[in-house]
C-alpha cells in the first residue's frame, strides 16, 4: 500500500543520503523518537556517514540534537559512533552516547520532558534548523499520520526551517485515529486552559500538520522500533509491587482514594512492569492510565479488562508484543490515545486528574531527597525524564528501588544523596522490597526513622540509624534535618573507591 | 461601626479565653495568616495561656498548627513561648519557633505553598479539628469579608469541625470586594480547569463562607498586622536589580518576551524590593503581577502607573504603608485581587500565564542546584514557601543573592549545596551583585563556567574554578557534572567550624 498519497510530498521522495545533505554542521535538529519508538530509522545513519567523511577530511561537523526522549541505535548510536553530537536534550539511554556525555565530549541538558517543547518555542535553544520526523503515512491532503510516538513532533514540525519526513511502513497504516495532537498551544500571554477532564478526552487532531513548502525530503523506510526487553519479575520486584498495591488498597479503605484509584503513571522498567502485573492480579477494576509510555504490562492490563483507558505519548514494547499490538490495533482504538509529551506530562493535567505517579530511583537519602539521574553526583545515567513532571503534580507519588544494588554492595538508602532530582518537598512514598515508607506530612527526623526501619536493607540499617543518631546528637541547634557533613558523602566515596558502601 | 451584623454569629461573640477553650490537646488547628498579615491576634495568646497552665499542672498540651505561611508574634511567637506546637506546616519565620524546630522539639513539614490545602483535603494531615480565622467583617447573611490575607482560609473553614472567628476592625471595612475566593476546587477525579486567563480575572466570590453551626466562638479584635520592615536598598541589591532588569530588557529586544513583560512574581525581601524599585525607574509599562505577596514597592509600582494589576494572596507591608493603603483602599479596587494561595501559586496558572519568577536563595552550587532553606543542610531558616510553585512553572525564573554573606566570609556560590530545594532541571538564571548567569539550555560544565565567572565573588572565583577543574580532570568517566566527593562539602564544613569558607 502506498503510504505517500500527497503528490507534492510524493515528489520529494529521495534517498536517506540525499535527505541528510540538508543538515549542516552546527545545525540544531529536532528528531522524533521517544523510548525507542517512532525515531527516524534511515536519515541519521546517512547523516553519520556525512559527518564521518567530514571528520576524515579534517572538517568540523557536529549537530545539536533534540528529541522526545531516548531514541534507538539508529539515532543516538549512529551519531555517537562518529562523534556527531555537540549538544543533546532532553533524555538519553544509548550506551555510546552516555559514555561521551560522561567523557565531557557532549553537552547534555537534562530537562523535564514537559518543558522542552515550550522552551524551544520560547527561544531558549535558539532556532530549530531541521526536523527529522518519522510518520506512518502521508495523506492526500498532506496531513501526517503519526507513528508509535508523538513526543515533540508537533513542535519540531512547526518550528523547523526545513523538514525531512521518514515514512515507515513497519507502523501499521491503521495507526490513523490513535493520536490526539493538540494544536491549541500558544505562547504566554495567550495561553488558555487545556480542557482535558479524563485521560481519554480528545482535544486535538489525529494528524500532525506540516507546511509542504518546508519539506525538503521524504524518505521511505521499513524498520521496526527498538526491541525493549525487560527482565522477568524477580522476587524483589514482586515484593515492591506487593507493598505498593497494598498501600493503594489501604488508601482506598481509608477513604482517601476512589475504588478505581486515580489515573496511573508508571516509569519504564522492571519494577513498573511488576506493579502492572500485580494490578492485573488484584481486585482493582476500571483503572485508567495517564502516563508517558505504554509498556508490555500496561497493554496486558488493558487486555485483562482491569484497565479501561490509556493516555500516553509513546510505546516501549518488546518486539513480540509490538507485533501483536500492530496486528490488533483496531481493537485498541477508543481505549488508547497518544498525545504530544507536553500534554501527556503537563503539570496542569497531572494535577487536575490527580495522577498516581510510580517512578524508579537510584537512591534516596534518609530525609527523602531522591537521586534519579547521577551516580556519585557526577555520572549521568539517563536523565530525569518525566518523573519530575508527574511526581511534583501527582495526587500521590511513589519512588521505587531495590534496597541494594551490585549484589548487596550498595545501599539505595544513604545518609545524603550526592545529586537531588526530587526534593523532600515532593516525595510522598518510598518503596523497596523491604517495605514502604509513607513520608506524607512528616518532618525530616520522622522520615529518617521510617525510611531506615521499613525500606533499608538490614545490612545497612544499623549504620544508617547510627549516622542519624550521631548527627542528631551533635547538631544541637540544627536538628531539623541533622547531617554530619564530613561523613555525609562517605558512603559514596567508599563506593567510588572500594565498590561497596 | 459594627462588624458583626449576622445575628446568629453575633450571639457567639465571646472572649479570647473562652474561645480558646474549644481547642484541645493534640488538635490539628488551621489558622489564618500569611507573611504576617491576617493571622488571628487574640485567640492564640489565650490558647498559649491555657497550654502554659496545663504544662505547669504537668499535663501534655500541644497542637499541630497549619497556616497559610508565616504568621506573627501573636501566633507562632506566643505558642512557641509555651512549647505549644508539636507539628507545624507549611512555612515559618518566627525566631523562637525556628529555634525549637532546630532544637528538634517541633516537627516541621516544609511544604510547597500551593500543595498544603489539597494535601489536607486529600487527608494527608488527618482531620482538621479547629479553624481560627481572622476576617474583616461578618455580613448580615453570614458571609465573611476576608482580611489582609486569604491563604488557606477557605480550606480551613470548609474542613474544620469547629470554627473560631476573629473579627479585626484594624482591617478596613472597605476590604469588601478586594478578594476573589475560588469555590470551584474539587477532589480528583472531579476537578475542572481553573479559568484564569489574566492576573485580574475573577473566578470566585469576594467572600469566605462558613457553616454557622460550626462556629463555636467569635472574638473581636483591633490590632495591626506585623510591621514588615525592610532595609533600604544597598549597593549590592541595586546592582542585582540592575542586572536583572537589563536581562529582561535584553529578552524583550531579542523578541523572547512582550514589551510589557509577563506577570511578575517576586519573593519577599530586600532584593525583590530593589528590583521593584528599579522597575519603577525603568521604561517598562503596563506591567502585571501574579504573585504571592504584595510588599511596599509592589504597591509603589502600582502607584507609579507602571504596573496595571496585582493578583496575590497576602500583603507584607511596613506599618506605615499599610496604614496608607488602608486609607486609600477604594482606589486600589479593580487593580488588586487577593486569592487563596492554592490559586495564587497554582502550577496550572503560573505556567499558563508565563510568570517571571524572582526569588531569593541561600546559595547555589556551580551546577545550578539552589538551596533556599537549610544552612549546612541541617538548620532550617524559613522554608521553601512558594518559590518552587513559581520557579518550576515559570516562563523564566531568577534566583538572587549577594555573592557573599557574613562580611565576605561565606560564598553564595559553592562546589556543592548541602541541601537542594530547586534542582538543576528548574533553575534558569542566577543573579548576584557581580553579574548574571543565564543557565537556560546549558549543560553542567558550561553552567559552572558561567556561574563562577559572572556571579561568584572575585575572592572565591579562583578556588571555585580550581575545584571544578580538578573535578573535571580526575573524573575521566564522570564528567557530566564532575565532583570531588571528599571535598564537595568542605566549604560548608569549614564554615561550620571556622565561620568562613
Amino acid at each position: 500500500m502506498n503510504r505517500i498519497t500527497n503528490p507534492t510530498l510524493a515528489a520529494k521522495v529521495t534517498t536517506p543520503d540525499r535527505a541528510a545533505e540538508h543538515i549542516r554542521p552546527g545545525d540544531t535538529v529536532g528528531m522524533s523518537g521517544f523510548t525507542g519508538a517512532g525515531h527516524p530509522k534511515a536519515v541519521p545513519a546517512a547523516l553519520a556517514e556525512r559527518i564521518d567523511a567530514a571528520h576524515t577530511a579534517g572538517e568540523d561537523f557536529r549537530i545539536n540534537l533534540l528529541t522526545g526522549a531516548s531514541t534507538g541505535e539508529e539515532v543516538d548510536g549512529e551519531l555517537a559512533r562518529v562523534n556527531g553530537i555537540a549538544k543533546r536534550a532532553p533524555f538519553v539511554s544509548d550506551p555510546a552516547l552516555r559514555k561521551q556525555i560522561n567523557a565531557g565530549d557532549v553537552e547534555y541538558t537534562d530537562t523535564h520532558l514537559s518543558h522542552l517543547a515550550q522552551q524551544v518555542w520560547f527561544g531558549f535553544h535558539g532556532s530549530l534548523d531541521v526536523a527529522v520526523i518519522e510518520v506512518a503515512a502521508i495523506l492526500p491532503n498532506g496531513l501526517l499520520v503519526p507513528g508509535s510516538s508523538v513526543g515533540n513532533n508537533k513542535t519540531w514540525l512547526d518550528l523547523a526551517d526545513k523538514v525531512i519526513l521518514e515514512v515507515n511502513d513497519w507502523h501499521p497504516r491503521e495507526y490513523e485515529g490513535l493520536h490526539d495532537v493538540y494544536y491549541g498551544t500558544k505562547l504566554p500571554p495567550h495561553r488558555r486552559p487545556i480542557e482535558i477532564l479524563d485521560p481519554l478526552q480528545r482535544i486535538g487532531d489525529p494528524y500532525l500538520r506540516v507546511d509542504p513548502d518546508k519539506v525538503v525530503a521524504v524518505v521511505q523506510t521499513s524498520a521496526p522500533d527498538r526491541d525493549n526487553t525487560f527482565a522477568a519479575p524477580d522476587d524483589a520486584s514482586e515484593a515492591m509491587a506487593g507493598h505498593l498495591i497494598d498501600f493503594l488498597r489501604h488508601e482506598v479503605s481509608a477513604g482517601r482514594m476512589p475504588k478505581s484509584l486515580l489515573p496511573l503513571q508508571s516509569g519504564v522498567g522492571n519494577v513498573a512492569n511488576a506493579v502492572l502485573a500485580g494490578l492485573a492480579d488484584s481486585e482493582f477494576e476500571h483503572l485508567t492510565s495517564y502516563t508517558e509510555v505504554i509498556q508490555d504490562n500496561l497493554l496486558r492490563l488493558l487486555d485483562s479488562g482491569k484497565l479501561d483507558s490509556i493516555s500516553a505519548t509513546s510505546f516501549s514494547l518488546t518486539r513480540e508484543v509490538a507485533a501483536e499490538f500492530n496486528r490488533n490495533i483496531e481493537s485498541y482504538k477508543g481505549r488508547i490515545l497518544l498525545r504530544p509529551q507536553e500534554i501527556s506530562n503537563h503539570p496542569e493535567i497531572v494535577r487536575r486528574l490527580g495522577v498516581i505517579a510510580i517512578n524508579g530511583m537510584v537512591e534516596t537519602d534518609i530525609y527523602g531527597h531522591v537521586n534519579s539521574t547521577e551516580i556519585n553526583g557526577s555520572k549521568m545515567i539517563n536523565g530525569i525524564g518525566g518523573s519530575g513532571d508527574f511526581a511534583r503534580n501527582a495526587f500521590l507519588n511513589f519512588f521505587v528501588s531495590p534496597s541494594t544494588a551490585k549484589n548487596g554492595a550498595l545501599s539505595a538508602i544513604v545518609p545524603m544523596v550526592p545529586h537531588v532530582d526530587h526534593t523532600e518537598h515532593d516525595v510522598h512514598v518510598i518503596v523497596t522490597e523491604q517495605g514502604i515508607a509513607d513520608l506524607r506530612a512528616t518532618a525530616p527526623n520522622e522520615r529518617a526513622r521510617r525510611i531506615i526501619d521499613t525500606c533499608a536493607h538490614p545490612d545497612f540499617r544499623d549504620r544508617l540509624h547510627d549516622y542519624h543518631d550521631r548527627a542528631y546528637a551533635r547538631s544541637t541547634t540544627a536538628r531539623h534535618a541533622p547531617h554530619l557533613l564530613e561523613e555525609a558523602l562517605s558512603w559514596h566515596q567508599r563506593a567510588a573507591t572500594d565498590g561497596r558502601m
